[in-house]
């Protein structure tokens, strides 16, 4: 619906400037892409061709569905869904069989459809719940464990697994089968790499070393194509991605089987979701630049018809990428139609391209798929993050080692329900601050750390948190307390600027409370109560029952009691 | 350590007088704890005779180690506890067998060291967690399961199982297998019931309706017995509970098997805990009457010291009972030595009533467990809590059917989660009021809701919640679209007074909005950031690097703003 509003818009105003500079974008955009897509559908366990075709049809569909006018994302293969995709696999066919295939149309299928279905249900709000500590540690988490799970195509050997405690001794068991020349070949092309991708400390002027930088993992890939045509390096041993069909993309519906549908959904989610999450932050970033806003719904709408358009077309989960969206953006990329540019060059580039690929050696593959990775390793963010928040830091840590450990989305959902554990910890033993009031001001301040006056009669007692089942037993025992200490003191003043929510548990608590004052010849009062929190009050007998007021502010309540005890004081004397 | 000190204190002041009252009360809470003791045994699948046991040695460590001195709670088998023992033994043992006994006590004793170590880690806040509606719609759950469990007594047919799916098909299946007598007998016991528990309807005066009331069945049983011993129910196919070794209760440790340790383990942790909240509660509500306070802590000490003594005279679980201790209280009870008086008493019940059990026909204690459990589901506690917060309500409901559905510990965890989420729903999407001075004040309120005075060059936005990740990039939004609809505003504060957290996820996105309004030429600003949320915002770069002022109080926010606006203005003239 506004999507294609937004598509015509564009198109309306759509002149020669903007399309040289989508095409220039398109052409920078697809040197980055042809490598990483061979890379990226090897990490997923699919044969390389898989990662182009994934970069076709779901960028055009993007392109005209889902984009932002501002916005420029690449779509295509990356790097952590590949990785949830082998392991959403693994359990379900053997990588490389036919059934391996079908079971990843199957999920890049699930994955467009849960998509669409919350961009339908307008549920883009759910990607919230991953806190930045957490994703930034699941990050960081998959990129240690990519590099690690390709050390295996570096060293010629096999040892499969989809966490550090499979790979590691399978890597271990299997080093003495490790095969020189692969292993050379490998730390080889590593090295170029760090040497293409750090020109500028070599001198070499800054914008040539960027641009270079920029097209390391396709020179390195070019030239090992060469080499392996002219050296036939399969003879020697060297693993080599094979014999690729060139052509088209097939077009044809997934298998859709229940039992695996059932089993592919809860994965589906996640790299969905994951998906998703990274998409936003990317479009969301870009936007902020040129000043404008997204339309998460809407975003949702598009990624999931690209992905239906990645299943139908034999490929795998896409969304957008960092690196290469950052690259459009550095380009000066003009409107979404870049998808479309890109697809095209694309297309050029699996029928020119499919013949060679069988001499390029899996190796290469690793070595450049390790070099973009380290580079997601977000170690200064853990340590941002330690200092202003160690208990998010526990989140981040937690979430990076159970990536490591358990698999991404153990990692993922460990994260999740600590963060909002840790989140809620804190609210069941809430800050309460006794206040008094800013000499010549209306405003009170904890007694602790302000200068402050205090009533001899009434006491006023803060509450910095909403007032719930898990602190209502806290609360009681902290009055309790301050009471006793107290002996003048007539009138307590709860003051409720802090209390955003009182759930049933609370509010019998706080009858509770009123009842033990009474009997301690204190009454309870109330103030500063917010408009919702007071609605649902009103629904309850306890405005009726408590016998205090609720008063409009702390010093109002002042105002008003102060002056009542010194009436009662004059009266007695 | 400090439970030593209170007996001591008791011991110390003890007289003639409170020994007699204590006494007395004693006496009338065995005439209620015998019948129970046989009926809840019957309910947890153990033989009548253990419920006995479980009444003995538990009352008299309670009483000198866990008891607050203004307290006095009867200790001993409970219904909610049986109806849990019996869920968390049926998937490890036949009720009956050897090993089922075994078993038990091994629940007991992981029960009583789950409590003590609770005890020693200070731990008595987890009950907490625990919130009013979840309690209840368990209790009312637990209340309907125990009486449907014991249909098949009262048709005298098999038809095990540990929740409604399970227990309604076998009632159905064996219904044509039921025993005329037993149905009869089971029918007339609860007639009888009725009628004993509202003779006051009958004109019979007040106090003397009660104290039948109170013994209703105690009457019941020995008339049951009698009838039984006479004409000897069991040679026409009545089941009764049969014979018993008569004596002292078997001193003695459990099994502690491994396997079968940690099998038990997630219901002991469960058992433990609702025992605890059940108990604390009665406590915490005596105590309150009387104006004192309860020890959680020492509580757990007392309650686990006490488990361990059941599990160790082969025993079931035990925690203070609702309606002995209602009785105890009413009995003018003096001191927790009244546990004493109890246990000596069980005793001498258990020496003289084993040759008399073995008459007593199952279908009389089936009748007196569904009288006494029916009392206990609470509608009027559901609607209330519909009536305050529906959600909520959905939250007691939950546990209600749960329970009933899927068994106790099912129930409780649905209850628990759904609690907790319900709670972070509502942070997710948090309030937010665009607020204006109250004329003739320093305070600002919603200006939707009273008549206030706006700025036309500073926005004054409170925020009604914690910024955490899952409400931080609707704050975002909601300022866009704030800002976006304001073109004159040239400083947005934020009123922080119902801030009490901000996570690190929200930080990024207060550094986000901070540049976004920036380039929207628009300054960002804080007011009334409590103590604890400035603490941690001075660990992190943001306060140095988003330009703005943190202002005491939204009062002094607007005057230095306003009063920079107008200079500029002035100047600009």
């Amino acid at each position: 619906m506004f999507s294609r509003w937004t598509l015509l818009t564009t198109l309306r105003r759509y002149d020669r400037d903007q399309a040289g500079r989508d095409l220039l974008a398109a052409c920078l955009v697809c040197l980055l892409l042809v490598p990483q897509a061979l890379a990226y559908a090897q990490l997923a366990g699919l044969p390389a061709v898989a990662g182009l075709y994934a970069s076709i049809l779901p960028l055009v569909v993007y392109a005209l569905i889902g984009a932002s006018p501002g916005v420029a994302l690449s779509f295509g293969p990356v790097a952590v869904l590949s990785l949830m995709t082998a392991a959403a696999l693994a359990p379900v066919a053997a990588a490389g069989t036919a059934a391996y295939l079908a079971a990843a149309t199957t999920l890049t299928l699930l994955v467009g459809v849960f998509l669409l279905l919350m961009g339908l249900l307008r549920m883009g709000f759910v990607a919230n719940f991953l806190s930045h500590p957490v994703i930034s540690g699941f990050v960081s988490g998959s990129a240690l464990l990519i590099a690690v799970s390709q050390f295996k195509h570096l060293l010629g050997i096999s040892a499969d697994g989809l966490t550090l405690l499979q790979v590691l001794p399978a890597l271990y068991m299997q080093l003495p089968a490790l095969h020189l020349p692969t292993l050379l070949l490998g730390l080889g092309s590593l090295a170029l790499l760090v040497l293409l991708r750090n020109l500028v400390l070599f001198g070499v002027p800054e914008a040539l070393a960027l641009r270079i930088r920029q097209l390391s993992a396709l020179l390195l890939m070019l030239l090992a194509m060469a080499l392996g045509a002219a050296l036939q390096l399969e003879v020697y041993g060297v693993r080599v991605v094979g014999t690729v069909a060139a052509g088209l993309p097939p077009l044809g519906l997934p298998n859709l089987e229940l039992g695996l549908l059932r089993e592919l959904l809860p994965a589906a989610v996640l790299i969905a979701l994951v998906g998703f999450v990274e998409s936003v932050s990317i479009a969301q970033s870009q936007a902020m630049r040129k000043r404008q806003s997204i339309n998460p719904d809407q975003e949702l709408l598009g990624q999931g018809a690209a992905n239906i358009a990645a299943a139908c077309s034999g490929g795998m989960p896409v969304a957008a990428s960092f690196s290469r969206s950052a690259l459009a953006l550095q380009s000066n990329v003009a409107t979404p139609l870049v998808g479309v540019f890109a697809a095209v060059l694309m297309l050029a580039a699996v029928l020119g391209l499919a013949p060679l690929l069988q001499h390029l050696p899996q190796a290469v593959l690793a070595a450049s798929i390790i070099v973009a990775v380290v580079g997601l390793i977000d170690v200064s963010g853990l340590r941002r993050t330690w200092r202003y928040s160690p208990q998010e830091g526990i989140a981040q840590l937690a979430t990076l080692v159970g990536v490591l450990l358990y698999g991404v989305e153990a990692g993922i959902l460990l994260g999740v329900s600590l963060s909002l554990l840790l989140f809620l910890w804190p609210t069941s033993r809430p800050h309460m601050a006794v206040v008094g009031q800013l000499p010549g001001s209306e405003h009170f301040r904890n007694v602790e750390r302000y200068q402050v006056v205090e009533s001899p009669s009434v006491l006023s007692l803060r509450v910095d948190e909403s007032l719930y089942f898990p602190n209502a037993r806290f609360l009681e025992e902290r009055i309790g307390a301050l009471i006793a200490k107290r002996s003048s003191v007539r009138h307590l003043v709860l003051m409720c600027s802090g209390v955003n929510q009182i759930d049933a548990s609370a509010l019998d608590t706080l009858e509770a409370i009123s009842e033990r004052l009474h009997s301690a010849g204190v009454q309870l009062h109330l103030a500063e109560v917010k408009g919702p929190v007071m609605d649902r009050l009103q629904r309850s007998e306890f405005l009726q029952r408590f016998g205090g007021q609720v008063f409009v502010s702390q010093y109002q309540a002042l105002r008003t009691l102060d002056a009542e005890s010194t009436a009662r004081a004059m009266r007695a004397q």
